[in-house]
C-alpha cells in the first residue's frame, strides 16, 4: 500500500471509495462499542471478589469499624509505603479515589496555601504546566481552580525538561501534574534522566507543587516492565523534598469504584495537609483498608495479582496495536506508541484529522475519549491526538471497534488530502 | 441534701472533706473511662455485620464495582429519599461521612459561592450563625475558612429565633449549622415553629445557607421519640427552596469509619454541587450504597434497626441520669435535660466550674469532651458546659464514671462557693 501523501488525487479517490464501502458494511452492523474510558472489564473486577471475604475488623486491638484512625491503618500504611518505597510516616491514606486526594489538595493550596504559603487564590493569574497529550481530569480540576494551563510537549522519555526549566522561572506556574509511569495517554515511562531533571528543578514559586499522579505504578502489561526512579529518592539532592506530592490507588487493582487511594510526601506537606483532613474527616474507610492489607498480604501480593490483570489486558491491547500495523503503518498517516503497561494507546493522526476520525467512529457506534480531551480546554492545537481505551470491551469487540477505527482514520486523512488536491 | 446555695461557710467545708474523700477512693482506683466523643460500643458494631454479606453488585444491569455514577446508585438514593422525605433527584450519596460533604461544600463556597454568587473567600469578614451548645466538629469546619461565629443561645425548643431574625439582617451572615433533631449536645429537636421560622428567615445575604445537620434523623431512644418537622416541606411556602443543605449519614447506624452519607437539597443546589463533584470525584463508594440497601431494605428497616442500637443506649443513657438526678439535683449545682434521642447528655454545672470538673474528671481517669469544645473557639463564656458521652462504655464503668463526674462537679461548685465565704 502506497502512502497517502504519494498518491494522486485519482488514486485517493479510489481509496476513499473502497473505504467508504468498508465503512458502511461496518456502520450497518450497527454496533455500539465504547473505547471511552479506562474502565476495567468485568473479568478484572471479578479477580478482587476475595477481597470481600474477610470479616474481622480488629488491628491492634483497634475495632476498625469505629471512628478514628485518621490517616490510616499502619498496615495498610506500610503496604503502600512499601509499594512506593517510602517511610509509612510519609502515607496518608484516601478516600476511594486519588482524584479526590489531588482536588482536595488543590483546594486546599487555593485556600490556605502550601505549609504556609500565601493562599493561590489571593495570586492572580496563577498557572500549572500540563505535560500533553495528558490525563482530561487533571485539567478540569485546574480548570475548576481557574489555574491556567500551560501546554509542554510529551517527548519520548516524559516532558520537554528545556522547556518546563524555562517555565518555572515565571513565579506565576505554582505546579505542574505527571504521570510519571505509562502516562496518561501515552503510556511512557519517565527516564531516570527526566526525573533527576524534575527532582533539580528551581522553580521561581517557592510553593511550586508537582502533582505526582503514580495511577499505573505496578500497572505492567508484560513480565518485564518500564521502571520508574522514585522521585523521594533524589528530590532531597536538591533540597526539594517537600516538592512532589504523589498519589496513587487501587482503583485498576481491584475496584475502580471502591479501592483505596493513598499519597506520599515529605513530612511537611503531610503535616499540613493532616491540618486540613483534620477538619474535613474523621476517617476514611478503614474497614475497605483492612480488606485490601487481607487480599494482597504485601508489595508481592499486589504484583502477582496484577499479572492476573495483565493477562486479560494484553491481548486487547495487541489487538489494537494489530490493526494500527496493519492499516495505518503503511499509508504515512499516523504514529502511535507501543506501552508496556498502563490503560491507554495514544494514536496521532494527520494534522486536522482528529475530531473528524471521532464523528466517523460514532457514527458506525464506536465511542472513543472526546477528541481534543487530551489537551487543556480541549484545544488539540494539531486536532490530531486520539485516546484508545481497550480495556472495557471483550477481544472479540475490540477487533471490530479497531478496524472501524483504522477505517475512519483513513476515510478523514484521505478526506484532508484531497481538501487540497 | 440541702442546696449549696443555702450551706454555710463550715457546712461546705465539711461536705467538700466529705466529697474530696469518695473522689480519692476513686482515684485509687486507677480507672480509664472515656466519656469523650459520640462513639458506638463494640455491641452496637456487631448489630451490622450482616451489611458484609452481600455480593452480588450489579444493578439494573450495571456493574457497581466499576467506576462511574456520580450522584450513588438509584436504589440507595430512594433509601435516604423516603428517609428523609425528599425526591430521589434531590439527593446526592456522598462519602463515608457527612462531614465531608459539610466541609466540602462551604470549600465550594468559599472559592466558587453558592449557586453563581460571590465567592465567599472574596468578601471580608463574613460570619456564621452558630447555636450554642453545639457540635465541635461544626465550629472546626468554620474556623479552617476563617468564617466568624456568632453564638446564639439555645432555647428548650431549638435556638433563639428572635436573635437569628435580628442577625440575619447583617449582609456578612452567610449562614448557620443546625442540628434540629436531638441536638448535639443537648438532644433538643427543634419545634415545629422554630422549624418553620427558620424556613421563613429572610436573609440580607441573598447566598445565605443553614446546614441542616439531621445526623440523629432516627437515633431515638424510646420507642415514642420526637417528631421534626420537615423543613423542605415549609421552604417553598416562603420562597426559600435553597437556602438548606441538608445532610446525613449511617455512621451511627451501622458503621461509624465505614458507612455513607447524603445530602438532601433543591434541585438548584444538587446542580450546583454536582458541578464541583464531577471534578473531585468519579463516584463514591457504590458497593457500599448497595450494601446498605441490601441490609436495610427500605426505611422501615432502617427503623427497626435502630431500635436495637436503642436497646443498647437507653440503659447507658438512663444509668447517666439516674446519678445526675440523685447526686446534682438536691444540690442545686447543675441542670440538665433528659435527650429521648442522640448521642449525648449536656450538663450544665454552676457558672465557672465546668473546666475545674473537667480537670478533675482527668485526674480521676475519666475522659470527658475537652471542656469549651462545645462552644466556638472553645470559649463556654459562663464556663458551665458539659458534654456527656455515653455511648462507648459498658453500662458497668458509666456506673463509675457517672458518680466521678457527680462527684467532681460537686467538688468543683463547693470550692466555689467557698472563694467568696
Amino acid at each position: 500500500m502506497k502512502k497517502y501523501a504519494e498518491m494522486t488525487k485519482e488514486e485517493l479517490i479510489a481509496e476513499r471509495e473502497a473505504l467508504l464501502k468498508r465503512y458502511n458494511d461496518f456502520k450497518d452492523m450497527g454496533l455500539n462499542l465504547d473505547m471511552s474510558r479506562g474502565k476495567p472489564g468485568k473479568d478484572q473486577l471479578d479477580l478482587s471478589m476475595d477481597l470481600l471475604k474477610y470479616n474481622n475488623y480488629i488491628e491492634d486491638g483497634i475495632d476498625l469499624r469505629n471512628y478514628g484512625i485518621l490517616d490510616g491503618i499502619p498496615s495498610c500504611k506500610k503496604l503502600f509505603a512499601d509499594l512506593l518505597d517510602v517511610e509509612p510516616k510519609n502515607i496518608l491514606l484516601g478516600p476511594n479515589a486519588s482524584l479526590s486526594i489531588m482536588f482536595d489538595y488543590l483546594a486546599q493550596a487555593y485556600s490556605h496555601g502550601v505549609c504556609g504559603s500565601t493562599p493561590w487564590n489571593d495570586i492572580p493569574d496563577i498557572k500549572f504546566l500540563c505535560p500533553v497529550p495528558g490525563y482530561d481530569r487533571h485539567f478540569t480540576i485546574l480548570e475548576y481552580f481557574n489555574i491556567k494551563m500551560i501546554n509542554v510537549p510529551m517527548k519520548s522519555d516524559g516532558p520537554d525538561m528545556d522547556k518546563i526549566e524555562e517555565l518555572i522561572k515565571d513565579e506565576k506556574v505554582k505546579g505542574m501534574f505527571c504521570v510519571p509511569k505509562y502516562s496518561n495517554p501515552q503510556g511512557i515511562t519517565y527516564s531516570d534522566e527526566v526525573v533527576r531533571r524534575i527532582a533539580a528543578l528551581k522553580p521561581a514559586a517557592e510553593d511550586f507543587r508537582i502533582i505526582w499522579d503514580n495511577a499505573y505504578c505496578v500497572h505492567e502489561l508484560y513480565d518485564e516492565g518500564d521502571t520508574l526512579l522514585n522521585i523521594f529518592d533524589v528530590l532531597g539532592d536538591y533540597g526539594n523534598e517537600d516538592m512532589v506530592i504523589e498519589v496513587c490507588s487501587t482503583s485498576k487493582m481491584t475496584f475502580p469504584g471502591a479501592g483505596i487511594s493513598a499519597l506520599a510526601a515529605s513530612d511537611n506537606n503531610i503535616a499540613d495537609i493532616k491540618r486540613r483532613l483534620n477538619c474535613q474527616t474523621i476517617s476514611y474507610d478503614k474497614m475497605n483498608q483492612y480488606r485490601h492489607v487481607k487480599f494482597f498480604g504485601d508489595v508481592e501480593g499486589i504484583k502477582a495479582h496484577m499479572k492476573k490483570h495483565a493477562a486479560i489486558m494484553r491481548p486487547k491491547f495487541e489487538m489494537v496495536i494489530k490493526h494500527l500495523e496493519n492499516e495505518l503503518k503503511t499509508r504515512g498517516i499516523a504514529s502511535w506508541i507501543n506501552p508496556k503497561g498502563g490503560y491507554f494507546i495514544s494514536l496521532d493522526v494527520m494534522n486536522g484529522c482528529a475530531k473528524r476520525t471521532g464523528e466517523l467512529c460514532k457514527e458506525a457506534g464506536v465511542t472513543l475519549t472526546t477528541v481534543g480531551a487530551t489537551y487543556p480546554y480541549f484545544n488539540d492545537p494539531n486536532d490530531s491526538n486520539i485516546r484508545i481505551a481497550p480495556s472495557l470491551p471483550p477481544v472479540e469487540e475490540l477487533d471490530i471497534a479497531a478496524q472501524i477505527l483504522c477505517v475512519s482514520v483513513c476515510i478523514a486523512c484521505a478526506e484532508k488530502l484531497l481538501e487540497t488536491k
